[in-house]
């Protein structure tokens, strides 16, 4: 069978290992036939995994790869001593264009270090970002940055908003996403120095960019836009501040339903109702932190996922790889570019 | 009857208006027998809504203001314009120690600049902070700051640290509360200068602070620690976050079970405990940002608040006005200047 598109993958990275990687693929081949899949780590313990499942045999190839980056690894360690990593071998298949996209469960910021480092960053972009899409009362929303970086100037939110409109674009189908940034208030006059600075420069841009401007934290689930963009800072909090406020309002309303027997035999008639709600709030749904910005498509799963959830992260992987988002980026950065410039010149 | 403490409410203030003031103060007199209330805003209007419940003749007293505070006006604007309004007033009768607290549903901005303004802020502090009480899987959290100011040096993240310690010893009886700072991650070399440098001052103080270290967003809700620092701008991103997040899980809950004939049967029996959840989700219990850092103690109930939220700030800021919490607040900062003042003639 001719393979349309490939997936290199960690298979050593995240807290459960290769086996997790493996039962994930007997998931992910069904859903997506004719895509080929190159399995980066330990050889023998590969093998003897994917042997098992004679229906993988045909679409997944194995790489030897000796080391193994762990989770407690510094970046700048990863980056002088971890070329025989699986991790490192991941990347290296998209560089080399032998894979469309990289799928890693490991560490993050050795795994965006690494990246970085093979494959470079776009023309134009100063740093990328970790875009993650969240579940709202409309649908769906990407927000970015949730953490690639610790700060952000003016120019970099405005970055991460030509990324994030391309991601929505390419990923949600919308030809004209609506791009928020994220502040303390929808005045204009409120927020820091760097949000101010991003609004005026999106709101003076001649990009094909939909600008709402600023949105406050509950417009996130909302779905008031459909782009959120922030520092990573600020998106990491709020990314997590979320998770653990669903799981808060999950676990109170497991409570209340324990507490007296009406609420437990209502709990059981619907219990139908409540399964889908749980499947609804399942992280393992949207997992998968999208770095954007790199010269190659790189998906981050959660450490701790099982395979349902690091087929959600291939899922998410084959879908950017489907989408030629890079070349959208590159577009309007240059476009942003050449606006600055044009500005600069008409000011002498 | 003798009065323990006095209450100084902006009337004016809130989307509402007094209307839903007088209801607050019906729930608020009940439960608080021997507390006085003074009423600031518009005399007649008061005076007739006040009339009609002969309950409050003896513990509520009404002064004229005229002016009051519009949602839209700026800080700036209310300083040099609104000595005439409800909100100025109202402040006003705790620094002329006629009252031991105030409570305003005013613009934010405004509240914070007008109380900066006529109390002033506490010795060797540098900026007020706005603190809100978050539940948690363990009992609540105090999180500091949510929205008082945009940016925090390290030093500022060690203010809040000492002023949310000292709330949460005051309001929750808490003997050492364990006081965690936001961050991106909970290893040492993560974060930005600002976290970085207040979690150094913090090991080395010998201030009785029970100093957790970096905790993440979603240690919030898991209850980690009973207080959370953080700077304004990361901190009302997070409540808001979290509010939405908070109202997505019960649209989804309602939607599942409306869903199916099984659903909406096991919702009917199960009202009571689906009816328990909501009271513990329902943001009007605890509705009430406090300022914290000022000479005199402000509560800011939420603008859109109805009388159950209001009659809770009521709550608040009865409890706040009990505790001499600004007490504490001075001592542990002079022993900061101290031991800072220490280490600075060692080094020489």
């Amino acid at each position: 069978m001719a393979h349309t598109l490939t997936v290199s993958i960690d298979a050593m990275g995240g807290d459960a290992g290769p086996s997790v990687v493996v039962s994930a693929l007997m998931r992910t081949v069904v859903r997506h036939p004719g895509v080929h899949f190159l399995l980066h780590g330990d050889e023998a313990q590969l093998h003897a995994l994917v042997e098992r499942h004679p229906r993988l045999k045909n679409c997944v190839s194995v790489r030897h790869a000796p080391g193994r980056v762990a989770m407690e690894d510094k970046p700048s360690h990863v980056l002088r001593r971890g070329r025989d990593t699986s991790m490192w071998h991941t990347i290296l298949s998209v560089k080399n264009d032998e894979a469309n996209v990289a799928v890693s469960a490991g560490n993050t910021g050795a795994l965006m270090a690494v990246s970085m480092f093979n494959l470079g960053i776009i023309e134009g972009v100063a740093r990328p970002a970790i875009a993650s899409i969240w579940p709202t009362l409309k649908g769906q929303t990407v927000v970015l940055d949730c953490g690639a970086n610790v700060t952000a100037t003016d120019e970099q939110l405005v970055d991460f908003a030509v990324m994030g409109e391309a991601f929505a674009h390419a990923i949600f189908g919308l030809e004209r996403p609506r791009v928020g940034l994220l502040n303390v208030g929808s005045e204009e006059q409120k927020g820091n120095d760097a949000v101010k600075g991003a609004a005026a420069i999106l709101r003076g841009s001649n990009l094909p960019i939909a600008f709402h401007g600023f949105i406050e934290g509950d417009d996130i689930t909302k779905g008031t836009v459909d782009v959120v963009v922030t520092d990573g800072f600020t998106g990491n909090i709020a990314l997590k501040t979320a998770e653990g406020t669903a799981k808060l309002v999950a676990q109170f309303l497991r409570q209340s339903l324990r507490r007296s027997m009406l609420g437990r035999l209502g709990a059981v008639i619907a219990s139908g109702s409540l399964n889908a709600l749980r499947r609804k709030l399942d992280p393992r749904a949207s997992n998968g932190g999208i770095f954007l910005g790199l010269n190659g498509v790189v998906v981050k799963s959660h450490g701790g996922t099982d395979a349902v959830g690091f087929a959600s992260a291939l899922d998410m992987a084959i879908d950017m790889a489907k989408a030629d988002i890079n070349a959208r980026i590159t577009a309007d950065r240059r476009s942003i570019a050449a606006k600055s410039a044009g500005d600069r010149a008409a000011e002498l």
